[in-house]
């Protein structure tokens, strides 16, 4: 079974200050360890909400081979919430399907979800992946998505992802 | 209680030349009187079809901290519909989730709600919504995506708007 | 009644190459040929996931009058999959709504629905759209759109569509 690795970017201002703990990375990395059976080599941040600062560490992440990565926060409207934006000029290709599927799930939590600019892509071997700022929605919209990631791992060349019995929605098509 | 500025562009080749009477900017008018608490201050143009002029006009509203505009008509596949391309190319940042949910809202109406390319966004300190150009489509549309105006608003620095019953949908997250 | 012309491009390096039988090409004319009562004019080619190839080939067909323009394949996440992007760089308009409707419809089967970045637009006189490269997919996209599709055409500028039985579906607003 390969070693599999994750990147977690928390975009906070606060956060990256000190002023409170980043909960959303833990919750990121609680929900992937519960699914995934490979050794997972984690690759944490936390920066402010700066777009130099996300676009060369998505660059980077990717360059290097991590084959998911996950950020958390800036996805709103308001002027510092640059998430989306950053994702879609790194990308390869965008992934208009998991945007779309998230703000789906969230709005029937909150009518605000449509706020949300969250989007996905590819760039290289790396599918990167926008989720909300809040901890308690990370798992809502992983849970409408995360069943597609390992089968998109695979197309794009990333390793391999195995499941235990709490990952068994992963699903991966018949080859034809 | 702040006032609030609320912009409305009509876009309608006939219209414009007063070959009928537009319904649509007034439907708008109507549904956010019927909910807001606030003195508003309307800005009402009716437009023919034309890139430069709707451009301009956005930007002059947007620039005169009119907090929400409202475009109606010019969405669909027409060669002279050109309101979501211009939307998009006025914002500093795009809101996909108006227009997927304005599109699932009226699907469940006319099976061709999937040719309205209809978008929202900001620009600056305002928030731009493109609403269909048929009057009933109107509050369809907005009933889908209401509740979520006023904290958009909020978040990128637009006056507070406050709600009657009418308004009770209207939703702002607890501060965390 | 005009003739209407559908143009069917199939993205398939191996089918490109003979390697298997194309069986999304003549899918996409089984389904409309049931429901038109046009004499259709039918311009079919097997390609491979070339994007200069693809490009050329939707530009020629939109200058040719062909009115309706399926592709199949090359909608995923794979580095050869280029279709969407493709078909977004040589369109007028981009229409969000019917890759919206067919992934929606697509993720009742299958959750990997969310991975295809499938789009369609306006080019000219033409409308493309994408669909999936799985043969059993096809209907169950079509079906989401399909009603859609004769509307869209008229408002283009291309010949106007004739149903069958099968084809009751298909929907025009009244004219205001």
């Amino acid at each position: 079974m390969e070693t599999v690795s994750i990147g977690i970017i928390t975009l906070s201002d606060r956060a990256s200050r000190g002023e409170y703990d980043d909960l959303s990375g833990p919750e990121i990395r609680r929900y992937f360890s519960e699914r995934l059976k490979n050794t997972i080599e984690w690759h944490y941040e936390v920066i402010p909400d700066e777009p130099d600062r996300l676009k060369s560490l998505l660059t980077e992440m990717s360059d290097n081979h991590i084959g998911l990565i996950c950020t958390t926060g800036g996805t709103g409207p308001a002027p510092r919430d640059i998430t989306p934006q950053v994702t879609e000029e790194v990308c390869d290709k965008i992934l208009p399907g998991f945007g779309e599927e998230m703000r789906r799930v969230s709005l029937q939590v909150v009518p605000t979800a449509i706020l949300s600019a969250q989007t996905a892509g590819i760039r290289k071997k790396s599918l990167i992946i926008n989720l909300p700022g809040k901890p308690k929605a990370i798992a809502e919209c992983l849970d409408g998505v995360y069943a597609a990631i390992p089968y998109c791992l695979d197309l794009i060349g990333a390793p391999r992802m195995e499941f235990t019995a709490k990952g068994s929605d992963a699903f991966r098509p018949k080859k034809k």
